[in-house]
């Protein structure tokens, strides 16, 4: 493993092919500026003196002081001369945004990545790409986007991708997802996915790591380094190209070699691996993973309020391989006494458990949660609840009390809890559902759109730890 | 089959046992008034004289004029003495909301919803329930929510759950569908789900059928509805206790027998009706069967902005059964002369089309669309985007001029279309994005949150016309 902690934290930063109104400015200066990097920024452009506000120099080689890092923006023909100077001005590392490499397919391309990862390795500079988004790494003030969230957290994204690099960052910071590194690599021509793998692995500021991988060239050292970094991260994967079309889009896209679904799917189970299969589901997947303790097994008990939705929440459930066990006289006996059938005739007590009209009523929800929790026969919970539902017009208030009951419940219940949230998807009621998914997750809680999705992240969490343990 | 077009066209509606504050005010009561119902409302309490600003009376004997539907939420006990009253005053029709019948699975419940089926036999009186929401019909003014659309449409949904059919109509609404009859039916006591299908198959408001189905009590007779019904309209069923434990939820929801997955499965495959695993995929479906026409086959192109995205969107194709055909050299060289490799090496040809940052140009991007429209080798086009991409400040700007574009090609494109808008979830894209969604479904464009959920339906939507070929 070599030690490649330098490429996050360089002194000062070059960045190549900047204009005051191209892409390089927007996606790579200004985030500088904006996330406050602490080292020099230098734009480079034979053209202008200035741009952003800072000096312009016309080549690397006119910067007085040391250049640890470069982000190269210029055409691909022109990337030899500047790894060149690079070389002779001591650069560490090069992120290569430029396109135009091995990806096209072209012999062209192929021969001139080549050319360039010669100059690099004789002169002792780690490429980034070509043909990626490079580093976000707020801890350091480097972004590809000026939106991304400033605070530093503890997940990291290696993605091969640049597009879903900044999809994923935008996915998981809406739903409270903070980030360590984030780490497109594109074309992989010298510091590939085995390099940053080694390294997210002893990254003490990361304990979990996301993986947008398209393929490898090096299939037995990726191995290895899956197999050690799980031994001390979570790791989730979205696997590209794991169909016969897809393979050939991966060609297209990075160049990778895709390789065989069969043998990345049985690789991957056999490390407890958990996969995805989109960005939205690797975002799904973080949230259990972040919040929640290792469940002792499948058995989920199932409370909120609405018949259908119980239903429908239970098959999901039980169709991604979850058991919702049938409660004991015992128990529904307790329940019953917090829920008598006169009062309310629409609820059930079987599991799920479905507090109907009830269920509004804040202690006796927060009773029969209680109940359900404390029961020896069930591993986990699954609480839904619903902002679609718009009868009374007082509907969000309502939701937004029992959101604050379930955290107030929490502190006292030991097993996993995750909640389901439904919305119609009504514009107006976006805040509000944002509102109570942000609160959930600052409670440790995480929290679902669907009984599908939540469903799918349960069984594949709770196999993670079966599997490993 | 009987004709029960009445119920849906009373000429007058009492709701029994509404007070100044309760449930059945807000959900009966003021929708009736709000949806500007034409017949007469008779408020029925012993204990007021006025409520919503209507006359009350104390019993329905006591309206003055014909009472043609009841709307009954007095509690189950005192039901059959208002069925006899029903009986007396010749009410067409009653939809009891009062639940704590056959659903509680006792005896007494059991023995209760018998004696009220009796009397409204005898007397002549249809049952709508007990234990569900009713009715909503935009055309004649009743519903179940203040919140519901006032518009009429072509869909119908038929619910055997009182929640999942206020949840699919929120659900629904927001993306433009527009509803013929919404039913929910609870216990299906009296009229049940084959007398509402028998009807639906012939109502001519009436184009797609979709259904929350938890069991029957009439297998050999269902299957003749249903059959019967594909014939005239697009069926959609959503069928809940599919899994072990739901049906056990079927049974203390609705007292219904959900029976064996294994036959519905086969019985519903062999008429073509597909079917959905929740509330959001059978309005997924429905915007499917509600645009686009009878694709020829499975064969998909797919183009938009971004390698990593069309890698993905190709394997959820993919593993959904629809195929991505690679193109031939004649077609990659057409796209090639639209995107020249030198101007932006980024891009891929191959089928994903992926524009890379070329397609942001209008221009290059409508005529990369017509191109690949026109090719005879693929059946349906499918076209991605992302408003979560947030690496240029104009992004929604850029994404709105793209939604123009392609409902201006749509235009001069024979071929089905479908659209993925990806959002991060932000709340302040929401509107935004609600903006675009409905743009494209005024043009027919069926659009989706995720390529997940897109293929889903495609494959499912073709598997159907394929089918019944």
């Amino acid at each position: 493993m070599q030690n490649i902690e330098y490429i996050f934290n360089p002194r000062s930063i070059a960045v190549v092919g900047v204009s005051e109104s191209n892409f390089a400015k927007l996606a790579f200066l200004d985030p500088l500026i904006e996330f406050k990097y602490k080292g020099e920024i230098y734009p480079i452009n034979p053209k202008v003196k200035e741009i952003s506000g800072l000096k312009a120099y016309a080549s690397i080689l006119d910067v007085p002081g040391p250049v640890d890092h470069v982000i190269c923006c210029i055409k691909a023909s022109l990337t030899p001369q500047l790894m060149r100077e690079c070389v002779i001005k001591g650069v560490k590392s090069i992120h290569l945004f430029t396109s135009g490499f091995s990806e096209t397919g072209e012999e062209k391309g192929i021969r001139l990545e080549r050319e360039i990862v010669d100059i690099a390795r004789e002169g002792g500079v780690r490429i980034i790409g070509p043909n990626c988004m490079g580093i976000y790494c707020p801890r350091s003030g480097i972004s590809f986007d000026n939106s991304f969230p400033k605070e530093e957290g503890d997940v990291a994204f290696l993605s091969q991708s640049g597009g879903n690099s900044v999809e994923l960052v935008q996915l998981g910071s809406v739903r409270d997802l903070r980030f360590s590194k984030v780490i497109s690599f594109g074309n992989a021509s010298d510091l590939n996915e085995c390099d940053f793998i080694e390294y997210l692995a002893h990254d003490p500021q990361t304990n979990i790591i996301l993986i947008y991988l398209e393929g490898t060239k090096d299939g037995k050292r990726l191995i290895n380094a899956l197999k050690e970094a799980a031994k001390r991260k979570f790791i989730i994967i979205l696997k590209g190209g794991v169909s016969d079309a897809g393979r050939r889009a991966v060609a297209s896209h990075t160049g990778a070699l895709a390789g065989d679904r069969s043998i990345w799917n049985a690789f991957f189970d056999q490390l407890g691996i958990v996969q995805a299969q989109d960005l939205e589901e690797l975002v799904d997947m973080a949230l259990a993973f972040k919040h929640l303790k290792s469940p002792k097994g499948k058995r989920v008990g199932i409370i909120g309020v609405g018949g259908g939705f119980g239903v429908l929440a239970t098959d999901n459930c039980e169709n991604e391989g979850l058991s919702v066990p049938s409660l004991p006289d015992k128990m529904k006996k307790k329940l019953r006494e917090i829920v008598p059938e006169e009062v309310d005739p629409g609820t059930s007590v079987r599991n799920p458990v479905d507090l109907s009209t009830s269920g509004w009523n804040l202690d006796i929800f927060s009773r029969a949660l209680k109940t359900l929790a404390d029961y020896e026969g069930i591993d986990f919970l699954f609480v839904y609840t619903t902002v679609a539902f718009g009868l009374y017009r007082g509907t969000n208030v309502m939701v937004d009390m029992l959101i604050d009951t379930i955290i107030e419940e929490k502190k006292s219940i030991d097993k996993p809890l995750v909640v389901v949230v439904r919305s119609s998807g009504d514009p107006e009621v976006a805040p509000f559902v944002h509102d109570v998914q942000e609160r959930l997750l600052k409670a440790g809680i995480p929290v679902y759109p669907s009984t599908i999705r939540a469903a799918r992240v349960m069984s594949r969490f709770i196999w993670s730890f079966l599997k490993r343990r």
